[in-house]
């Protein structure tokens, strides 16, 4: 057993997914062998498939936003592991348009080889492929971290403004400038007061003494350079903020999309809290929040906090983002 | 402070309400000064008003329902700790209809009450009142035991199916009537491997050791007669679903609506996991699962571990279930 409820660690994914599939068998698809679940409705408008993936742990990211609107396939991989690249060529194939497959990629090196090769393999196939490659995180921005910016939060958002815009029949080239484009539009930033537990040990990743906190984790429990002291919420949310103003060049005037994130163990009663926070700051800087976004979106499994996730809006994204979706977890 | 995330304690629940109605403004208003939220939409064809509430801390229960299809208001307290009578009348009277007021109340002694003082008051106004009480926690039921058994995660089926069936037109003691037997249909089980955090004072409620489990915990971490060894969680569901069945005295053919209920900080992937177990251990026995409902939904704070809530279903029953509903945190 790896996680605290469960059968084998062997099993904890692909228990996982059959029980996610049989919860929401209106909506999806379960290739059990292949280890991917797809769409079962979708826009006949849609000219290019939507595939994402990653590790498991996440959830529920990304097969909770498998659906009308939003993903045609997502493939799961193990606890904190890409996916196999034949799982993503196998759900590209069995989901690809007219005009071929956009990949939804957050910016870890797994998941870039992987869905790399899957790329070539379904471009050897005649299927056009593309790729947009998610890197919001703020904390991991830095000259001397070769591999760039981890992707987090935000994914969901690219993930559902991406989706409505694919029924618009947008073609992949389009798609993929559009993708491109919004995630140059989002940083997030993540804070812990208690590490997740590691699946391979059932005890906490890291220890951190009970008045600090983690100022910009990684949702695979990758630390930050220091631990920073705990502080109130709303002195806490106010740096955060600044820190994601000031990398998008935000100011006065500026609108954007909010995502308040648990990243799995924070109660309501503070996610709802930090919302509220944030809100006000976001105000008393005189930028718009034009939407909200709450919930356990992208989380790294039971970890105790929060990230913070704008998206620099229009009216074109807001349009977007407002389009219905149905999917196992969109919250709207 | 309080819970780790938050502002000064004092605050914690209004800064979370706050954030709710900001983040949910679409669905609710938030009456400020008197501490409830109310639908924005409604349908005309309700004749009576549902009003629930009790201790916060176990959201997104109640404030979550509150909407098109479910609650007309509900009134948080204080963390565990019931609203105010003053609360539970003001919402009463603002959402009451020609029909009068329905109380949704979890069997606790303050909720009990709270509500009880509110409904002499209507009465005293004109206003028709009547009550549910739910009671669906095996692990409270006891002889010795004079409160009888507490009200936990079936809470939420029957707000959903009692909101469906006031759309339909019903009157107070139909409604009443069929409140009372859907209550006496559901039975629930929890089990807990971490408590959530004493807001009091920042630290667990109380301490497990790694390899044992509490089964039969409560919502505000009411202790078990006795810990449990940790053992595989298709084991352990088989166990829960054995003694939810006794309960209910159902065989082979019934029909159940199951709920399988994160409390706060369980992973998805534990939760799917259990899911998935619990489903095939009904069907294994000859019981039908209509419907599966999955997710936090009644939770106790960030405690660790799930309960499993079975109804007892027919064809109304299940046609009341699959109603549309609009609210914050209905996840169908």
């Amino acid at each position: 057993m790896a996680l605290y409820f469960g059968n084998t660690s062997d099993s904890l994914v692909a228990d996982a997914l059959a029980g996610f599939a049989r919860a929401h068998a209106d909506l999806v698809a379960h290739d059990v062998e292949q280890g991917f679940v797809r769409a079962l409705h979708t826009s006949p408008a849609r000219r290019v498939g939507l595939v994402s993936g990653g590790g498991s742990g996440h959830e529920p990211l990304h097969t909770g936003f498998v659906g009308l609107g939003m993903l045609d396939a997502a493939c799961p991989g193990r606890v904190f592991a890409s996916p196999h690249n034949r799982q993503v060529f196998t759900a590209s194939r069995a989901v690809a348009r007219e005009d071929g497959v956009l990949h939804l990629v957050k910016n870890y090196t797994g998941d870039r080889i992987n869905f790399g090769i899957a790329a070539e393999r379904l471009v050897h196939e005649g299927i056009a492929c593309s790729r947009v490659l998610i890197d919001d995180d703020l904390a991991s921005e830095s000259e001397e971290i070769a591999a760039g910016r981890r992707g987090t939060g935000a994914t969901v958002l690219v993930e559902k403004v991406l989706g409505a815009a694919a029924d618009t029949g947008l073609g992949l080239r389009d798609l993929t400038d559009l993708g491109t484009d919004l995630v140059s539009r989002c940083r997030s930033l993540a804070v812990a007061s208690a590490a997740h537990t590691a699946p391979t040990t059932g005890l906490p990743a890291f220890e951190l003494p009970f008045d600090r906190m983690e100022y910009g984790v990684g949702i695979h429990g990758e630390r930050a350079d220091h631990t920073v002291p705990r502080r109130p919420v709303r002195e806490l949310v106010g740096e955060m903020a600044g820190a994601l103003e000031r990398s998008l060049g935000l100011g006065k005037g500026a609108s954007v999309i909010l995502l308040v994130n648990g990243l799995g163990s924070l109660t309501r009663l503070e996610l709802y809290g930090v919302l509220e926070d944030a809100a006000r700051v976001l105000d008393a800087r005189g930028i718009t929040t034009e939407r909200v976004l709450v919930g356990d979106l992208v989380t790294a499994l039971d970890m105790r906090g929060f990230s913070l996730s704008l998206m620099v809006s229009d009216a074109e994204t807001v349009k977007l983002f407002d389009a219905p979706a149905r999917t196992a977890a969109w919250p709207r």
